[in-house]
C-alpha cells in the first residue's frame, strides 16, 4: 500500500498539472483575442462576450474532468 | 495488486492530463479566432457561432474519450 | 499478471492522451481558420462548412483509432 | 509472458498515440488553409476540395499504418 | 511510509508547478493583448477590462484546482 | 525471449509512431500551402497539383520506410 | 527518512522552478505588450498600467501558490 | 542474446523514426513553399520544379541513410 | 544522509535553474519590447521605463522565490 | 558482449536519427526559401541554384558525418 | 560520500546550465530589439541604452543567483 | 569493459547526432535567407555568397568538433 | 570514487552544453538583428556596434560562468 | 574504472553535442539576417561583415569552451 499511494499521487499531479497547463494557455489565447476583437468591433461587444464565455466554459470543463479524475484517485489513497 | 494500482493511476493521469492539455489549447485557438471572425463580419455572427460550436463539440468529444478511458481504468483499481 | 495490468494501463493512457492532444490542437486550428474564412467570404458559408466538417471527421477518425486501441487493450486487463 | 504483454501494450500506445498526434495537427493545418483558400478564390472550390481530400487521404494513410502496427502487436498479446 | 511521502511530494510539485507554468503564460498573453486592445479602442476600456477580468478569473480557477489537489495530497503526508 | 519481444514492440511503436508524426505534420503543411497557391494562381492548378503529389509521394515514402522496419521487426517477434 | 527528504526536495524544486519559469515568461510578455500599448495610446497610460498591474498580480499569485506548497513541503523535511 | 535483440530493435526504431520525422516535416515545408513560388511566377514552373526535386532528393537521401543503418542493425538481430 | 544530500542538491539545481531560465527569457522579451516602445513614442520615455521597471521587479521576485527555496534547502544539507 | 551490442545499436540510432532529423528540416527550409527566391528574381535562377546546392552539400556533409560514426560503431558490433 | 558528490555535481550543472540557457536567449532577444529600436529613433540612443543596460543587469542577476547556488553546492563537495 | 563500450557509443551518438541536428537546421536557415537576399539585391551576389560561405564554414566547424570528439571516443572503444 | 567521477563528468557536460546552447542561440539572434539595424540606420553604425558588443559581453559572461563551474568540478575529478 | 569511462564519454557527448546544437542554430540565424542586411544596404557591406564576424567569433568561442571541456574530460578516460 506504501508504493501505491505515492504513484497515485503522481498520477493526480500529472492529471491536474497537465490539464491546468493546457487550459491556462488556451484561455489566455482566447481572452487575448476576444479583447482585441471587441476593440475592433465595439458594437458587437455583447455577442463576442457570449461566444467567449461559451469557449471558456468548454475549456473549464476540460480541467474539471482532470480535477474529477484527481478527486476519484484521491479517494483510493486514504 | 499494490504496484498495479499505482501504474493504473499514472495511466489515468496521462490520459486525462494530455487530453485536457491538447483540447484546452485547441479550444483556446478556436475561441480566439472565432471572436475575431465575428468582429470582422458582424452580419454572419449566427453562422460563425454555429461552426464554432460544432468545432468545440468535436474537441470536447476527444477529451470525453480520454475521460471515458480514465473511468474504465478506475473501475479496475478498486 | 500484476505488473502487466499496470503497464497496459499506461499504454492506454499514452494512446488516448497523445491522440486527444494532437486532434484537439488540430481541430482548434481548423475551427479557427474556418470561421475566419467564412467571415472573409460570406457567400461561401455552406461550402466552407462542408469542407470543415470533412476535415473534422478525418481528425475525429484518428482519435477514434486511438480509442479503439485503448478499448482493445482494456479487454486484456480484466 | 507477463512483462512482455505490458511492454507490447506500451509499444501500441506509442504507435497510435504519436501517429494520431501528428496526423491530427497536420489535418488541422490542412483544413484551416484549405478553407481560407476557398474563401479567397470561390470559383476554384471544387479543385481545392479535391486537392484537400487527396492530402487528407495521404495523411489518413499514415495513421492507418500506425493502427495496422498496433493491430499486429495486439495479435501477439493474447 | 518513507518512500510514499517523497512520491506524494513530487506529485504535489508537478501539480502546482505545471499548473502555475501554464496559467502564468496564459495570463501573460491575456494581459498583453488586453492592454493593446485598450490602446486601440480607448472608449471601450471598461468593457475590455471586464472581459479581461473574467478570463483571468477562469485561469486563476485552473491553478486553484491544482493548488487544491496539492493541499489534499499534503494532508496525506503528515 | 520474454523481455526481447516487449522491447522489439516498443521499437516498432517508436518507428511508426515518430514516422507518422513527422509525415502527418509535413503533409498537412504541404496541403495547406498547395491549396493557397491554387487560390492565388487558378490557371496553374494542374502544375501545382503535380508538384504537390510529388511531394506527398516522397513524404509517404518516408513513412513507408518506417512501416517496413516495423514489419521486419514484427517478423522477429513471433 | 533519508530517501524521503531528498524526494521532497526535488518536489519543492519542481514546484517553484516550473512556477517561476511560467510566470517569468508570462510577465515578460505582459510587460512587453503593455509598454507597446502605452507607446501607441499615450493618453491612456494610467488605465493601461492599472490593467497591467492587475495582470501581474494574478500571475504573481500563481507563483506564490507554488511557493506556498514549497514552504509546506519544507516543513515536512526538518 | 535476449536483451541485445531488444535494444537493437529500439535503436532501429529511433533511427528510422527520428529520420522520417525530420524529413517528413522538411519535405512538407519544401513542397508548400515550392507550390507558392510557382503560383507567384508561373513562367518559371520548370526551373522551380527542378530545384524542388533536387531538394527532395537530398532529403530523401538522409532518410535512406537512416534506413540503411536500420537494415544493417536488422542483420545483427537474426 | 548520503543519498539525501545529493537529491537535495538536484532539487536546488532544478529550482534556481528553471527559475532563471524562465525569468531570463521573460526579462529579455520585456526589455526588447520596452526599448522598441520608447523608440516609437519618445515623449513617454519616463512612463514606459517606470512600467518596465515594475515588470522587471515582479519577474525578479519570481526568481528570488526560487533562490529562497534553494537557500532553505541548502540549510538542510550541511 | 551482449549488453554492449545493444547499447552500441542505440548509439547508432541516435546518431543517424538525430542527424537526419536536423538535416531534413534544414534542407526543407533551404529548398522552400530558394524556390521563393527564384520566383522573386527569375533572371538570377542560375546563381541562386548554385548557392542552394552549396548549402545542401554542406548540410549533407553533416548527415554523412553522422552516417560515418554509425558505420564505425557498426564495425564494433559484429 | 561517493554517490553524493556526483549528484551534487549534476545539481550544479543543472543550475548554471539552465540558468545560462535562459539568460543567454533572453539577453540575445534584448540586444537584438534594442539595436533595432536605436536604428528607428537615433536621437534616443542614450535613453534606450540605459533601459537596455538595466534589463541586462536584471538578467545577469538571475544567472548570478544560479552561479551562487552552484558555488554553495561546490563547498559541500570537497 | 563490456558496459563501458556501450556507454561510449551512446556518447558518440549524442555528440554527432545533436551536433548535426543543430548545424543542419542552422545551415538551412542560412541558405534560405541568403538566396532570398540575392533575389532582393542581384548586384551583390558575390558579396552575399562570400558572407554565406563564411557562415557555413563556421557552422561546419562546430559539427567537425563534434565529429572529432566522436573519433577520439571511438579510439577508446576498440 | 568510480561512480562519482562519471557523474561529475555528466554535470560538467550539462553545465557547459546547456550554457553554450542558450548563449549560442542568443548571440545569433543579437547578431542578426544588429546587422539589420545597421542596414536600416547607416549613420548609427558605431553606436549600434557598441550596444551589440555590450550585449555579447554579457552573454559571454553567462557561458563563462558555466565554464567556471565546469573547471571547478574538473578539479574534483582528478 | 569501467562504468566511469562510459559516463565520462556521455558527459563529453552532451557537452559538445548541445554546444554545437545551439551554436549551429545561432550562427545560422546570424548568417541569414546578415546577408539580408547586406542586400538592404549595399554600401554598408564592409561594416556589416565586420559585425557579423565579431558575432561568429563570440559564438565560436562558446562551442570552443564546450570542446575544451570535452578534451579535458577525455584526458581522464585514458
Amino acid at each position: 500500500m506504501e508504493m501505491t499511494m505515492g504513484l497515485i499521487a503522481i498520477g493526480m499531479g500529472l492529471a491536474i498539472g497537465l490539464g491546468a497547463l493546457g487550459v491556462g494557455i488556451g484561455q489566455g489565447i482566447a481572452t487575448g483575442h476576444a479583447t482585441e476583437a471587441m476593440a475592433r468591433q465595439p458594437e458587437l461587444v455583447g455577442t463576442i462576450r457570449t461566444t467567449f464565455i461559451i469557449g471558456l466554459a468548454f475549456m473549464e470543463a476540460a480541467v474539471i474532468y482532470a480535477l474529477l479524475i484527481a478527486f476519484m484517485l484521491f479517494g483510493k489513497i486514504g
